[in-house]
Protein backbone atom coordinates (compact mmCIF):
# COMPACT_ATOMS: atom_id res chain seq x y z
CA UNK A 1 0.00 0.00 0.00
CA UNK A 2 1.63 3.13 -1.06
CA UNK A 3 -1.28 5.35 -0.30
CA UNK A 4 -3.30 6.04 2.83
CA UNK A 5 -7.23 6.83 2.92
CA UNK A 6 -9.91 7.54 5.41
CA UNK A 7 -13.35 7.30 6.04
CA UNK A 8 -15.49 10.11 6.99
CA UNK A 9 -17.38 10.80 9.40
CA UNK A 10 -20.58 10.26 7.35
CA UNK A 11 -19.93 7.62 5.73
CA UNK A 12 -19.32 5.50 9.15
CA UNK A 13 -22.32 3.91 10.64
CA UNK A 14 -22.15 2.44 14.36
CA UNK A 15 -21.56 -1.40 14.37
CA UNK A 16 -18.71 -0.47 11.32
CA UNK A 17 -15.35 -1.58 12.02
CA UNK A 18 -11.65 -2.30 11.37
CA UNK A 19 -8.95 -4.83 12.60
CA UNK A 20 -5.04 -5.54 12.21
CA UNK A 21 -2.62 -7.90 13.18
CA UNK A 22 0.97 -7.42 14.60
CA UNK A 23 3.45 -10.24 15.87
CA UNK A 24 5.32 -8.56 19.08
CA UNK A 25 9.05 -8.99 18.79
CA UNK A 26 12.04 -8.42 20.71
CA UNK A 27 12.76 -5.94 18.57
CA UNK A 28 9.80 -3.88 19.13
CA UNK A 29 9.85 -4.12 23.06
CA UNK A 30 13.99 -2.76 22.71
CA UNK A 31 12.42 -0.01 20.48
CA UNK A 32 9.30 0.95 22.51
CA UNK A 33 11.85 0.85 25.53
CA UNK A 34 13.95 3.65 23.73
CA UNK A 35 11.33 5.69 22.93
CA UNK A 36 9.50 5.77 25.98
CA UNK A 37 12.37 5.45 28.67
CA UNK A 38 10.46 2.39 30.07
CA UNK A 39 13.24 0.48 31.29
CA UNK A 40 11.01 -1.45 33.92
CA UNK A 41 13.17 -4.99 34.03
CA UNK A 42 9.98 -6.72 33.27
CA UNK A 43 10.36 -5.52 29.71
CA UNK A 44 14.17 -5.20 29.05
CA UNK A 45 15.78 -7.56 31.58
CA UNK A 46 15.55 -11.24 31.12
CA UNK A 47 17.53 -12.34 33.77
CA UNK A 48 14.71 -10.48 36.01
CA UNK A 49 11.82 -11.24 34.02
CA UNK A 50 12.60 -14.98 33.86
CA UNK A 51 12.45 -15.23 38.06
CA UNK A 52 9.21 -12.51 38.11
CA UNK A 53 5.33 -13.79 38.00
CA UNK A 54 5.16 -14.13 34.32
CA UNK A 55 8.25 -15.87 33.59
CA UNK A 56 9.67 -14.11 30.99
CA UNK A 57 9.70 -10.53 29.34
CA UNK A 58 6.69 -8.95 28.20
CA UNK A 59 5.44 -6.09 26.20
CA UNK A 60 4.58 -2.87 27.70
CA UNK A 61 1.03 -2.42 28.20
CA UNK A 62 1.45 0.43 26.03
CA UNK A 63 2.51 -1.00 23.25
CA UNK A 64 -1.29 -2.22 22.77
CA UNK A 65 -2.31 0.80 23.18
CA UNK A 66 0.10 1.99 20.38
CA UNK A 67 -1.26 -0.17 17.88
CA UNK A 68 -4.78 0.73 18.57
CA UNK A 69 -4.04 4.12 18.05
CA UNK A 70 -2.10 2.81 14.39
CA UNK A 71 -6.16 1.07 13.50
CA UNK A 72 -7.64 4.37 14.40
CA UNK A 73 -4.80 6.48 12.78
CA UNK A 74 -4.01 4.59 9.84
CA UNK A 75 -7.03 2.76 9.11
CA UNK A 76 -10.03 3.65 10.55
CA UNK A 77 -11.21 6.52 10.64
CA UNK A 78 -7.56 7.13 9.34
CA UNK A 79 -5.74 10.19 8.33
CA UNK A 80 -7.94 13.40 9.76
CA UNK A 81 -8.70 11.36 12.73
CA UNK A 82 -7.98 13.47 16.21
CA UNK A 83 -7.62 11.22 19.36
CA UNK A 84 -9.60 12.39 22.04
CA UNK A 85 -9.28 9.31 24.85
CA UNK A 86 -8.50 6.41 25.49
CA UNK A 87 -9.37 3.87 28.17
CA UNK A 88 -7.81 0.03 27.89
CA UNK A 89 -7.59 -2.25 30.49
CA UNK A 90 -4.49 -4.53 30.81
CA UNK A 91 -5.49 -8.07 30.53
CA UNK A 92 -2.86 -10.62 30.17
CA UNK A 93 0.65 -10.48 29.38
CA UNK A 94 1.97 -10.43 26.02
CA UNK A 95 4.84 -12.25 25.17
CA UNK A 96 8.04 -11.85 22.34
CA UNK A 97 6.08 -14.15 19.54
CA UNK A 98 2.56 -13.60 20.38
CA UNK A 99 0.14 -12.44 17.36
CA UNK A 100 -2.13 -9.85 18.68
CA UNK A 101 -5.38 -8.87 16.64
CA UNK A 102 -6.89 -5.39 17.55
CA UNK A 103 -10.18 -4.75 16.70
CA UNK A 104 -11.93 -1.70 16.94
CA UNK A 105 -15.94 -1.13 16.55
CA UNK A 106 -18.04 1.84 16.65
CA UNK A 107 -20.92 1.59 19.24
CA UNK A 108 -21.53 5.63 19.32
CA UNK A 109 -21.80 8.75 16.97
CA UNK A 110 -22.07 12.14 18.67
CA UNK A 111 -24.85 14.07 16.88
CA UNK A 112 -24.05 17.41 17.21
CA UNK A 113 -20.21 16.55 16.86
CA UNK A 114 -18.39 14.24 14.48
CA UNK A 115 -17.40 12.46 17.55
CA UNK A 116 -17.44 8.32 17.63
CA UNK A 117 -16.79 6.15 20.60
CA UNK A 118 -15.29 2.49 19.55
CA UNK A 119 -14.78 -0.82 21.39
CA UNK A 120 -11.16 -1.53 21.15
CA UNK A 121 -10.22 -5.73 21.97
CA UNK A 122 -6.80 -6.89 21.61
CA UNK A 123 -6.39 -10.61 21.66
CA UNK A 124 -3.90 -13.11 21.48
CA UNK A 125 -3.46 -16.02 18.77
CA UNK A 126 -5.12 -18.12 21.45
CA UNK A 127 -7.82 -15.58 21.17
CA UNK A 128 -7.87 -14.35 24.99
CA UNK A 129 -8.18 -10.80 25.07
CA UNK A 130 -4.91 -9.26 26.23
CA UNK A 131 -6.51 -5.61 26.36
CA UNK A 132 -9.56 -3.78 26.03
CA UNK A 133 -11.08 -0.36 26.20
CA UNK A 134 -13.04 2.33 24.50
CA UNK A 135 -11.67 5.01 22.13
CA UNK A 136 -13.00 8.56 21.75
CA UNK A 137 -11.82 10.11 17.97
CA UNK A 138 -13.14 12.98 16.21
CA UNK A 139 -13.35 11.54 12.94
CA UNK A 140 -12.17 13.32 9.81
CA UNK A 141 -15.62 15.20 7.88
CA UNK A 142 -12.94 15.10 4.57
CA UNK A 143 -12.02 12.52 2.15
CA UNK A 144 -8.33 12.39 2.39
CA UNK A 145 -6.09 10.01 0.55
CA UNK A 146 -2.38 10.95 1.08
CA UNK A 147 1.18 9.35 0.64
CA UNK A 148 2.11 6.24 2.76
CA UNK A 149 5.32 7.85 4.60
CA UNK A 150 8.02 4.98 4.14
CA UNK A 151 9.39 4.90 7.69
CA UNK A 152 13.22 4.80 7.63
CA UNK A 153 15.48 1.52 8.65
CA UNK A 154 16.50 1.02 11.99
CA UNK A 155 19.47 -0.69 13.52
CA UNK A 156 20.07 -0.89 16.96
CA UNK A 157 23.49 -1.72 18.21
CA UNK A 158 25.17 -2.69 21.08
CA UNK A 159 28.67 -0.38 21.58
CA UNK A 160 30.09 -1.21 18.29
CA UNK A 161 28.44 -4.77 17.42
CA UNK A 162 25.34 -4.12 15.24
CA UNK A 163 22.77 -6.46 16.85
CA UNK A 164 19.46 -5.66 15.13
CA UNK A 165 17.46 -4.85 12.63
CA UNK A 166 13.70 -3.96 10.98
CA UNK B 1 21.75 5.85 37.74
CA UNK B 2 23.23 2.64 37.18
CA UNK B 3 20.21 0.75 39.49
CA UNK B 4 16.76 0.83 39.60
CA UNK B 5 14.00 0.42 42.70
CA UNK B 6 10.68 0.64 43.78
CA UNK B 7 8.60 1.58 46.59
CA UNK B 8 6.46 -1.10 48.10
CA UNK B 9 2.76 -1.00 48.53
CA UNK B 10 3.18 -0.68 52.35
CA UNK B 11 5.66 2.61 51.82
CA UNK B 12 3.32 4.72 49.70
CA UNK B 13 0.47 6.95 50.82
CA UNK B 14 -2.20 8.90 49.37
CA UNK B 15 -0.48 12.03 48.05
CA UNK B 16 2.49 10.75 47.38
CA UNK B 17 3.73 11.58 43.79
CA UNK B 18 6.28 11.54 41.22
CA UNK B 19 7.50 13.27 38.25
CA UNK B 20 9.86 13.13 35.01
CA UNK B 21 10.53 15.78 31.91
CA UNK B 22 10.66 15.16 28.57
CA UNK B 23 11.73 16.90 26.09
CA UNK B 24 9.76 15.63 22.11
CA UNK B 25 12.15 15.24 19.30
CA UNK B 26 11.14 14.48 15.60
CA UNK B 27 13.67 11.38 16.56
CA UNK B 28 11.10 10.29 18.98
CA UNK B 29 8.19 10.32 16.67
CA UNK B 30 9.45 8.68 13.99
CA UNK B 31 10.79 6.16 16.40
CA UNK B 32 7.23 5.51 18.30
CA UNK B 33 5.74 5.39 13.98
CA UNK B 34 7.80 3.06 13.56
CA UNK B 35 7.53 0.96 17.06
CA UNK B 36 3.61 1.28 16.40
CA UNK B 37 3.16 1.54 12.58
CA UNK B 38 0.90 4.41 13.07
CA UNK B 39 2.32 6.92 10.08
CA UNK B 40 -0.81 8.82 10.55
CA UNK B 41 0.42 11.73 8.24
CA UNK B 42 0.06 13.94 10.86
CA UNK B 43 3.01 12.41 12.32
CA UNK B 44 4.80 11.67 10.25
CA UNK B 45 4.08 13.61 6.58
CA UNK B 46 5.45 17.44 7.17
CA UNK B 47 4.27 19.11 4.05
CA UNK B 48 0.96 17.62 5.41
CA UNK B 49 0.65 18.58 8.43
CA UNK B 50 1.62 21.93 7.60
CA UNK B 51 -1.96 22.73 5.86
CA UNK B 52 -3.88 20.63 8.87
CA UNK B 53 -5.40 22.22 11.85
CA UNK B 54 -2.13 21.50 14.04
CA UNK B 55 -0.12 23.37 11.41
CA UNK B 56 2.94 21.00 12.30
CA UNK B 57 3.80 17.26 13.05
CA UNK B 58 2.51 16.24 16.40
CA UNK B 59 3.53 13.73 18.84
CA UNK B 60 1.30 10.28 19.01
CA UNK B 61 -1.33 10.91 21.50
CA UNK B 62 0.46 7.27 22.92
CA UNK B 63 3.75 8.72 23.16
CA UNK B 64 2.30 10.84 26.14
CA UNK B 65 0.95 7.47 27.59
CA UNK B 66 4.20 5.78 27.05
CA UNK B 67 5.54 8.55 29.27
CA UNK B 68 3.10 7.74 32.07
CA UNK B 69 3.62 4.06 31.67
CA UNK B 70 7.75 5.29 32.11
CA UNK B 71 6.61 7.29 35.14
CA UNK B 72 4.90 4.15 36.69
CA UNK B 73 7.04 1.29 35.53
CA UNK B 74 10.67 2.84 36.43
CA UNK B 75 10.28 5.54 39.43
CA UNK B 76 6.88 4.76 40.49
CA UNK B 77 6.30 2.28 41.99
CA UNK B 78 8.70 0.93 40.04
CA UNK B 79 9.87 -2.30 38.94
CA UNK B 80 7.26 -4.95 40.00
CA UNK B 81 4.50 -2.87 39.20
CA UNK B 82 1.88 -4.17 37.45
CA UNK B 83 0.15 -2.22 34.88
CA UNK B 84 -3.45 -2.58 35.35
CA UNK B 85 -5.67 0.10 33.28
CA UNK B 86 -5.18 3.22 32.22
CA UNK B 87 -7.40 5.87 30.77
CA UNK B 88 -6.14 8.74 28.85
CA UNK B 89 -7.45 12.58 27.57
CA UNK B 90 -5.48 14.24 24.95
CA UNK B 91 -6.26 17.56 25.41
CA UNK B 92 -3.46 19.43 23.68
CA UNK B 93 -1.21 18.49 20.65
CA UNK B 94 2.47 18.04 21.71
CA UNK B 95 5.32 19.39 19.25
CA UNK B 96 8.79 18.62 18.47
CA UNK B 97 10.70 20.95 20.90
CA UNK B 98 8.11 20.81 23.54
CA UNK B 99 9.03 19.80 27.31
CA UNK B 100 6.19 18.00 28.49
CA UNK B 101 6.02 17.28 32.56
CA UNK B 102 4.89 13.89 33.58
CA UNK B 103 3.30 13.70 37.23
CA UNK B 104 1.52 11.27 39.28
CA UNK B 105 0.19 11.15 42.22
CA UNK B 106 -1.63 8.47 44.24
CA UNK B 107 -5.78 9.18 45.04
CA UNK B 108 -6.43 5.86 46.71
CA UNK B 109 -4.93 2.65 48.02
CA UNK B 110 -7.03 -0.26 48.13
CA UNK B 111 -7.10 -2.54 51.23
CA UNK B 112 -7.56 -5.84 50.25
CA UNK B 113 -5.15 -5.55 47.36
CA UNK B 114 -2.05 -3.52 46.79
CA UNK B 115 -3.77 -1.43 43.75
CA UNK B 116 -3.29 1.93 43.74
CA UNK B 117 -4.99 4.51 41.34
CA UNK B 118 -3.07 8.08 40.62
CA UNK B 119 -3.65 10.55 38.52
CA UNK B 120 -1.90 11.38 35.72
CA UNK B 121 -1.15 14.88 34.67
CA UNK B 122 1.11 15.82 31.43
CA UNK B 123 1.96 19.54 30.88
CA UNK B 124 3.85 21.30 28.50
CA UNK B 125 6.23 24.53 29.37
CA UNK B 126 3.84 26.63 28.50
CA UNK B 127 2.10 24.66 31.49
CA UNK B 128 -0.84 23.69 30.11
CA UNK B 129 -2.41 20.27 30.46
CA UNK B 130 -1.49 18.49 27.11
CA UNK B 131 -3.07 14.91 28.67
CA UNK B 132 -4.75 13.83 31.57
CA UNK B 133 -6.41 10.51 33.49
CA UNK B 134 -5.78 8.29 36.23
CA UNK B 135 -3.75 4.98 35.95
CA UNK B 136 -4.93 1.95 38.56
CA UNK B 137 -1.27 -0.64 38.57
CA UNK B 138 -1.05 -3.89 41.28
CA UNK B 139 2.11 -2.11 43.15
CA UNK B 140 4.95 -4.44 44.01
CA UNK B 141 4.99 -5.70 48.03
CA UNK B 142 8.41 -6.73 47.62
CA UNK B 143 11.35 -4.29 47.84
CA UNK B 144 13.40 -4.20 44.46
CA UNK B 145 16.90 -2.92 43.08
CA UNK B 146 18.15 -4.21 40.01
CA UNK B 147 20.46 -2.92 37.58
CA UNK B 148 19.18 -0.34 35.01
CA UNK B 149 19.35 -1.75 31.98
CA UNK B 150 21.32 0.01 28.92
CA UNK B 151 19.38 0.23 26.31
CA UNK B 152 21.20 -0.75 22.07
CA UNK B 153 21.68 2.91 20.19
CA UNK B 154 19.61 3.35 17.80
CA UNK B 155 20.87 4.68 14.08
CA UNK B 156 17.83 5.50 11.77
CA UNK B 157 18.75 5.47 8.44
CA UNK B 158 16.78 6.43 5.06
CA UNK B 159 17.59 3.74 2.06
CA UNK B 160 21.84 4.66 2.73
CA UNK B 161 22.09 7.25 4.17
CA UNK B 162 22.47 7.65 7.77
CA UNK B 163 19.98 10.50 9.21
CA UNK B 164 20.02 10.27 13.09
CA UNK B 165 20.85 8.98 16.03
CA UNK B 166 20.18 8.94 19.57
Amino acid sequence: MTSISNKTFDEIKVGDNSCMKRTLTKFDIELFAIVSGDVNPAHVDAEYAKKSMFHDVIAHGMWTGALISTVLGTQFPGPGTIYLAQNIKFLKPVYIGDEITVSVRVVKKYVRKPILVLTCVCTNQRNKNVATGFAKVMAPTQKITCKRMVMPKVTLSSQDNKINEN
